[in-house]
């Protein structure tokens, strides 16, 4: 039987921030299929942080989110400029939030909130800020702390460090079901967002609660 | 200016072995689009190798690669039963070899050539015994000495170590551009062989040398 959770911890991108939203919405003149594109940028993304972290050389997001959109562009042969690179890592700063995020945060006053990112400190705190949700949180914690990534345990130990609660009592949300993995893996109570209905990843690390929404961890 | 390789280290998986061949050739009666499920399987695979690794929830080869062809199999909605399975993993162990591997390594004789793979000692070993190559090889190195995988740099340091050769004197070929950038990372002397035509990955560490099938490497 698991504790009441004390204290929620949210991943970032794609749990309350779209990160396709990005290209979707941001005004860069891209000529060519973009879902495909953000589908595979962000793919790369994920697996360049996962590379250079068991390489030991770490990179911030930022650079890592750049080179991506680069690689990406060139893998899937749709013409970027320098100047459409800068428009779209302006735009990452303030990726649309999920439709349910703020509603979600209101209805969880007085449980304290914080979030731990992949993303740099400055990103992550643009994201929030333009979506006028800075109020809400009482941390923003990046894994530019310990220089490496998700899901490292280095990074999850983060939450219970600066929260000053056992891993056991906070919940950690997220909808990346790689990251629900590591999360559980180190020691979490888990709550998986699973927005797309995946299948979920095999890792040997399931979460305590499947919810489809943010909204339904009122329910928890 | 670099010195002439003294040895040569060859990732297994992609480079000297055509992981495809195991659903392409193996008698299963799996119904579906094969080619989709093969390349699912391997992307997750490697995933699932990265995640587990950066957990520091090491499970071998063969049970990562069991867990990513189940997880695959649900994810593209392709019916696999558990004898089917069973076939698929045992024809694991006897994947084709690229068409010039064999003349490739006969012409290499007398340089020490070496296996450096995340496959367990098991896998690899069955692999090179049932391609025929087993004396052309002076060592097979599996990652199960270090409990991690590729692109970690403890496992490039399994090459030197048990070589006794500075990495900076080894050249290490490998198809995946990936593990190309992890050798190069590390201070080998690097290859990739791109097979496929592939878009180079930006991940910052650039080959020494490209070739595009591994009789080339002759020429270096």
């Amino acid at each position: 039987m698991q504790s009441r959770p004390k204290s929620i911890v949210f991943d970032a991108y794609g749990t309350l921030f779209d990160v396709h939203s990005v290209l979707r919405t941001a005004v860069h003149g891209i000529a060519g299929d973009l879902e495909a594109l953000s589908n595979l940028w962000r793919r790369n993304q994920l697996e360049y942080t996962w590379l250079l972290a068991l390489m030991e050389r770490f990179q911030d997001f930022r650079q890592i989110t750049e080179m991506s959109l680069r690689a990406s562009a060139r893998q899937i042969g749709i013409s970027v400029t320098e100047d459409q690179v800068g428009l779209l890592m302006k735009a990452y700063l303030s990726p649309a939030r999920f439709p349910e995020v703020t509603s979600t945060l209101q209805s969880l006053s007085g449980i304290p909130l914080a979030i731990l990112s992949n993303g740099t400190t400055d990103m992550v705190t643009s994201a929030v800020a333009n979506s006028g949700l800075t109020s809400f949180f009482d941390h923003v914690i990046s894994v530019d702390r310990v220089g490496t990534y998700k899901p490292s345990p280095r990074v999850y130990a983060l939450g219970p460090e600066i929260l000053r609660f056992p891993a056991a009592d906070i919940l950690f949300v997220s909808a990346n079901g790689w990251d629900a993995a590591g999360a559980k893996s180190y020691g979490y109570q888990v709550c998986w967002c699973n927005r797309s209905n995946a299948v979920q990843e095999d890792l040997g690390f399931t979460p305590d609660f499947v919810i489809t929404a943010l909204d339904q961890i009122t329910r928890i």
